[in-house]
């Protein structure tokens, strides 16, 4: 059976993983599954996670994966572990299907409400043959997702697998009127975007007199746009994926403001 | 009415944007076109656009859309007015539909001859719910754009538009024999883009004794190929979108001239 | 007679190229391409081969070609003598078609055993016309692989082509019991790729004490994962890709380890 067939669209694959784009490792993974499935549409989520970043794999996928249509799969290829014994799974969640290692990149999605159906990836009849030590995407992780859109029940890839690896959140800590955030990484324009969620520290912060200082600058309130901020002036704000983040008008916070990932900021409340 | 029962090929909704390829900002924006209209086709023109800098989306927009079939869409999002009363636009030129930000991004198709159709995008039922105040990507642009490739008619979206912002080409100044060019861009190779274009100054570059200095090096005449020159020799030549551009064979002109983008260049032209 | 037909699926172009992401380049030859054939499928291998680098492109196109189906168009544009006398080819072996210069990108797939049939590419028809001196990617190679897509015969494209500029693997070097081996390149985690293969090394190496030393730091067995040595402890082992690699788990070995592509490294080996 085909999956084409029930949809009358492609069967769509996301990939999410630290390889970058410069050598042959996501060429051929794409080219695994076209040869399995050649109906399906490979997407690329990204493959810049900076490298084993299992927290950032997970946020962008958690970030992504719900504005794809029911019955996607997407593979995840962060996985420091390869080789190892740490397990490959599948997870079902919300009529979409997660592929990938049994590291914490699946966090997020395993932490939503639902029902969740999980399998360990064992039968070898779906992996390429010899199995490398060091590149399951190729060999395990990219034959699996393919066959999974093929239409090939989840069951047939393993039995059923419980007690996941899990991450969380790096919470952000609320000290009587001081919040202190950490910078989780710069995204392309520089803006720093911090673990400071808007679900938890929304209602404090917006609309509220805040200071966060730094060496030459300090911001003294929350932003709406970007816009909104004169020139190279650095400005707080909810960013798209609500988070705060530490951004600067037509500049680039990350490189002008002295502060990097894996830095703390501290923001002074005034409730 | 699907647009594919028009034409019998998916529809073609091409990327241009400046938020890089390394978080979630693409894939996101994918994953709302491919919910909408899983038949779409997303083809990324690249998303290395440098940050806000809508001369270069200009260029690259008008350097591409016209080698792809009639009907393409091409969504372009260099928006560093998003949230604020900045227009959402949808073009229609040639057969090609444009959709993004009334900010100069399209001011060349906009100069270009022949009929426009133009829409303000208003109408709400189109977009994401919520919208955020900081990714029209996603939220607006991406489902208008999906909603296009269904063959939603473009006045559904909102009412006729008009004078849009425009941005005029930076053009190379000539002064008796002495011209004054800006190097707008490198490209990956390192070859430095100028602003000197052939439309206007071929006739008088080709052919004729020319004379570029600088810290150590000099240029005297105009090259057809790359490989005319000897290895590591600075030439320039007009490139394939028939702009001037110093570069230099199996070398990097960015890295080793001392010159860079935003600096002006003199040539000295003798007829 | 349109290539689906035959096939049921899209015809898959792969597109491997030195031109970066960052311009106007690849989003043309996309254009070009959907324009002549709506129906293919253009897959990105990578465009960040290094500017000029023809043993890397080769070694890429080796590595992942054969694991697309039968019948895929793999154009390959790493193209320093663009717009010279160098000849353009088309390449069928295994049911692949490779279309490319021929400056020696083929080498690896020509190397193989097995029927060759190539084509010299004069046929103008099939060209963007005028065909540019410094960009053909887009205007003669990615019209002729759309064609080609599009059932086109090979012969139809000009005449049978022989005495192919060829590139040599650069092989490592044993010495009694000293192996000297190269440093090709680092790939996205900073791992050393060197030109000793498993095919010639592997049985010499696997299992038997070995010594790599550098500044502050000695290898003295080969791994078979990542995982298994200490963090930022670095390791030697036999990549995906079947070469030596020098790896750091959780590091870059490329930051951390003082060695960098084109350098040579000395393997002592004890049998």
């Amino acid at each position: 059976m085909v999956h084409t067939s029930k949809t009358g669209f492609p069967p769509t694959i996301t990939l999410t993983t630290d390889f970058g784009l410069q050598g042959e490792y996501v060429g051929a993974m794409k080219g695994v599954m076209l040869n399995i499935n050649p109906h399906c549409r490979v997407i690329d989520i990204t493959h810049q996670i900076s490298p084993q970043n299992i927290l950032q794999a997970a946020f962008v996928l958690e970030k992504t994966n719900k504005y794809y249509p029911s019955g996607t799969i997407h593979l995840v290829v962060v996985d420091p572990g390869v080789g190892t014994e740490r397990r490959a799974l599948i997870i079902k969640k919300r009529e979409h299907f997660f592929v990938g290692p049994d590291n914490g990149v699946f966090s997020f999605i395993l932490d939503e409400k639902g029902k969740t159906e999980a399998v360990e990836i064992k039968e070898k009849q779906y992996f390429l043959s010899p199995l490398s030590s060091t590149f399951h995407g190729r060999d395990l992780f990219a034959p699996v997702a393919a066959h999974l859109s093929l239409g090939t029940d989840l069951k047939k890839f393993g039995l059923p697998a419980k007690d996941f690896v899990r991450m969380e959140w790096p919470r952000a800590e609320l000290k009587e009127n001081r919040l202190a955030g950490k910078i989780l990484w710069a995204d392309s324009f520089g803006n720093l975007i911090t673990n400071i969620t808007r679900e938890e520290y929304g209602s404090l912060l917006e609309g509220n007199p805040i200071l966060i200082k730094g060496a030459g600058w300090k911001i003294q309130h929350l932003a709406r746009t970007y816009a909104e901020a004169r020139p190279r002036e650095p400005i707080a704000l909810f960013g798209s994926s609500d988070l705060l983040e530490i951004a600067m008008n037509q500049g680039n916070a990350y490189q002008r403001l002295g502060i990097k990932p894996g830095e703390i900021i501290h923001i002074e409340v005034q409730e």
